[in-house]
């Protein structure tokens, strides 16, 4: 079982990266960081006679990258009580990704992937961030992808997420034992 | 009572456009249409020594616009059961400019205005739209903003939006006759 | 069609009658008043070597009654941000009808069947009363059954519901014309 | 610090009272089970000129019991996506506590108070618990009440929660360990 987490955080090292590791240590899984890509937002073109433009960016790649992998992990902070603008962005292009020749199977493929959700917010995070929960809940509905487990840290300054003992705790538990 | 409109539409009079000008006609509000201008994603430098970097981009001029009007409405398409990521991208900037001296008073602005969301999605909206809902409560009750109301299309194809007459109906009663 | 109307409310002539008055009119459906019926509370005996024992009171009745008809709105005040204690006592024993024998068509039957929910609160009912929605869409979707549309009134002192005239129209817009 | 804990199983030894067990040993709080007292549904006479009818039950003895303590912990499974019968008819009673003289303290105590959620159901409680979740933080708030935490476990065969690691695990973290 190969492991994928996206990083949503515009921060490194910061408290989202911090819980995540626990869930997922560096080495054990294949760590993007969707800041370090460049990732255009969205434009509907889905009802264009002509269908979506080429864009020029890192999206198709990180894709492929992801589609690789048995079980992907979202990790993003809670920014305004959802998730960060690079995952909304990287996540809002799979509108484009399903009329793509190239990515006919994508939907197909997700069918069969894990999906977990690891969040990190600041103002009871536990609370304000299950629609957040939900939401992911929604994408993984769409396209069968199994929802597995979430965990939710509250943390806001630099550092702060070591002292949500619960929260490292639940995330050491996240994913099963034998991966 | 001066109403801006904030579109979140990638697309030009779509359905999320359609709905909206029931609630307020074009002739009514100040419409901005986030597709026609640019902002960059958030960095988050909230705790770095030196605070945010300035961004060349659209957005102190939008938050200016927006300040001048007494009742803000969001509208914004459903994608992947949340926001636009052009809608995201505009709001996540707020917190840099809660930072920005030149708007030390955004906050304490927001708290004497009315908010209102328009979103249209086509996966039934009026169920899976409901997070995306508390997330737009969640954020107007950090502001001190009023929630004042909301209303929810269900369309996917374009001019799908005129046959839903219970939303619509409901846009044309979403603020209060005297605006 | 036929139309089933289940009330939850406590109070005769109260807020939710009221609205779902507009909604379904006394003389276009069968109405029922759970206050005027008895109902226990469940007791959780799906595990027991015995199963259930059986209960004294109107539930098969008013399941019965229920199953007579193709469209079933569930038509409740908004207590502590869920339904009344009695359309819950109502619901929970749906546990126990469907390891009754003579109820073994229930699950299936209710797949046939499209369920409205009408709610009335005082607490800033169409946001918090939000919860309540998703709840009925699950139970929904457990039978199969189409969760076709909800109204949230805000009325609190008696006769206050005459003033949200948004839901009132939207309570006449709820159910199909044709019916 | 006094726990109550309030029980809302109508089961005995299951799986919601195994996991709170975890969270609160049983010599280690006020274990209030529900079933074994008898609470009539509440009848809404709030704007009845002659006020609430007195009641004769159980409840004003297992509300004064209740306020004796400092933490209260609401133990309930999963019926039908939200709170059991038995916890709903026990907490829709407060609005006739309100009224009622002899607790005329009863909003200002609960506001020094603080709460916790344990609730365990069988169809993706993870999930599908959500709104529950969120109808406790919404009492919550309406006493000024701190909503502390909340754990959700996954069983629903008699035993079967000894099964859900992770909730066990959240369970024993969920109360402050100097309690």
């Amino acid at each position: 079982m190969k492991i994928a987490v996206i990083h949503g955080s515009t921060r490194e090292n910061g408290n989202t990266e911090y819980l995540t590791y626990h869930a997922i240590p560096k080495e054990k899984g294949t760590h993007i960081y969707l800041r370090n890509h460049f990732v255009q937002p969205i434009i509907d073109e889905r009802h264009d006679p002509q269908g979506f433009h080429h864009v020029e960016d890192d999206h198709e790649k990180l894709i492929t990258q992801m589609l690789e992998h048995d079980i992907i992990v979202f990790a993003t902070p809670i920014y305004w009580y959802s998730m960060s603008g690079p995952m909304k962005l990287f996540i809002d292009r799979w509108s484009q990704i399903m009329k793509t020749p190239k990515f006919s199977h994508f939907r197909e493929e997700l069918k069969h992937k894990q999906a977990y959700l690891i969040a990190v917010g600041g103002d009871n995070p536990r609370v304000k961030g299950l629609p957040l929960v939900q939401q992911f809940n929604y994408i993984c509905q769409f396209y069968g992808m199994t929802f597995s487990g979430y965990v939710i840290g509250k943390a806001s300054r630099p550092g702060e997420m070591k002292n949500d003992h619960a929260a490292l705790e639940a995330a050491t538990l996240l994913l099963p034992p034998l991966l």
